[in-house]
């Protein structure tokens, strides 16, 4: 059955299942905030064959994918979630069944965090488009911002990275598998497909935190690639870095799946990890680390200047941040280089 | 110059212009709310070639457009806007002053109620859409809804309808033109081109409100058309309505320049002319019309059963609502059919 033939109003009643009918049925959606906090939004716009493709994205993967990026955008700011908006542009001759497996992977995606779909619009387009508007609140003292990182703070990240990029690999060339086992596979497909925000950091951090007599708290998630988040919060906050290379955490298969260029390719500018990249003093640092699963790592330290370096050196404590700035191993030092992370309009 | 030859960070340094600083510029925009107001939150989506065209619009005018309907929406929930968000896709070939002019357009709209753009997002597609959505702030007690019309209600109109469906028949046809002065011309396409919503009626309504020992209200904008706004408001309220169809204000141009079936398929079912639609009891409506300006009009009364009649008899008293329902000219009576209202799949 194609949306042309059920018509408007009964697509909105298909739709409408996915919302609850609290909040919708008039022009806007109406939603109670905790008076002490503020309110955060973000906005993502995803254009079919642009953002997602039916190769490598269910419709349902799309719609997780989607609620995940934009739950995602407000734990970098440090908010929990409140609801969304989805706005759907769609041929006439799309199957119905679609846009209900995409409203059903948005949902499963959002259940996990109880969060709504508030609202939307659903309108006739040539090419499949979805914009999905967040919001969340935040007490204002506990904002996550990209320009407040202070020298000497330790960058934590709260996940591996490199793995949704793995699975895209895999996605778009199957054959490429030859090194992994069943299980690696399904694991990088996983993270490709249906990433997790990192909400659940949230608590951990606050109440780490609330123990510190003072902090300061910087950071933003990964979803354009690891270097793309360091060289934002470094340039935002006219700060440095280095990065202890063999501190980052990766998938373990990558070291029998693919070249060690390929290996930090993905780790580095694969993006759509959907981890947080946070700077805060190393003793907070490390509490944070040892509350969170066994992937969240110290990568490095902020320094002063304005350059990222990322360090080969085979430290055999990651956590000692003075020995790393004096390190001499000079020649294995690279300079992050931001223009090759993520340009939507570059290729 | 082309939106693919500047490249994502330099068109994103232009749309910045046009947003305030002190919200933008992480992965999502913090906003302070009004500790006991609610949220409200509403979406939009226009595509080119379906919700407007370089025929009869400038990138400006859709720009002011799009805004305007989202604050419609707002208006029409009792809500004062707190900012935007707009998420954009535009194919690399499109002209970086056609992004620049739409900015423009929006925030010409949204300064005259000191509405800032908070954030967004800009993607590459191959059909300009544009999503907006827009965050307001209402009193819980005070929110407008269209399911809470009563029984005896007097029905109100904040303007003129028909007017915006007027101006877009003279872009499309300007050689209709031939009996319209053209300040009337002028007026009619400019009712299209930059409609107001009405959020200038909400203090009014307020103090009105405010003043009365108790009070019902219910409502919605007539951007679906005014026929759809009274059907929605009927049906969801559970109630029937009777239309004084010489009550309705109209532009007084139509009547030397439309047939008699033009005009009232213009301000019946013309839709984008973003007035109020508004049901509360008949004292409070009179007191509400006096103070807005004299297009605002008591154009009928809120009835029990189901059915919405546009009744054409010619009473002399337009306020006395209850001569109206023992009327006995049946015979010039018509029934409103929601069906003939804008249906975004039914072309």
């Amino acid at each position: 059955m194609k949306v042309a033939e059920i018509g408007e109003h009964k697509l909105l009643k298909i739709i409408q299942q996915y919302c609850p009918t609290d909040v919708v049925g008039d022009d806007a959606a109406i939603l109670t905030t905790t008076p002490d906090r503020s309110l955060v939004v973000t906005t993502d716009v995803l254009i079919d064959n642009v953002h997602f493709s039916n190769i490598t994205t269910t419709p349902f993967d799309a719609g997780w994918r989607a609620a995940a990026a934009n739950l995602s955008d407000l734990a970098a700011m440090g908010a929990s979630p409140l609801g969304i908006t989805v706005g759907l542009g769609i041929p006439g001759d799309l199957e119905v069944s679609w846009v209900e497996n995409l409203y059903q992977g948005m949902t499963a995606c959002l259940q996990q965090y109880y969060t709504p779909i508030v609202g939307g619009d659903v309108v006739r387009s040539p090419v499949i488009s979805l914009a999905i508007t967040a919001f969340g609140q935040v007490y204002p003292q506990k904002v996550i911002r990209r320009d407040c990182a202070r020298v000497g703070d330790a960058i934590v990240v709260t996940g591996v990275h490199g793995a949704s990029r793995g699975g895209l690999e895999l996605l778009l060339n199957p054959e490429m598998d030859n090194y992994l086992t069943n299980q690696d596979k399904q694991a990088l497909i996983a993270s490709h497909q249906r990433p997790q925000p990192r909400l659940d950091v949230l608590p951990h951090l606050w109440e780490i935190l609330n123990g510190a007599s003072q902090f300061s708290l910087a950071g933003m998630d990964s979803s354009d690639g690891l270097a793309d988040a360091v060289q934002q919060i470094c340039s935002q906050s006219g700060v440095g870095a280095v990065i202890e290379r063999q501190n980052i955490p990766l998938p373990p298969a990558f070291h029998h799946w693919l070249s060690e260029e390929q290996i930090w390719e993905y780790v580095l500018y694969g993006g759509e990890d959907f981890e947080l990249v946070l700077c805060l003093p190393p003793e907070l640092a490390h509490e944070l680390v040892q509350r969170l699963d066994r992937d969240a790592k110290i990568i490095g330290t902020i320094t002063d200047g304005s350059t990222v370096i990322l360090r080969d050196g085979q430290t055999d404590n990651p956590g000692d941040l003075d020995s790393m700035n004096q390190s001499s191993q000079e020649h294995l030092d690279r300079v992050l280089n931001l223009d090759r992370g993520f340009q939507h309009f570059s290729s």
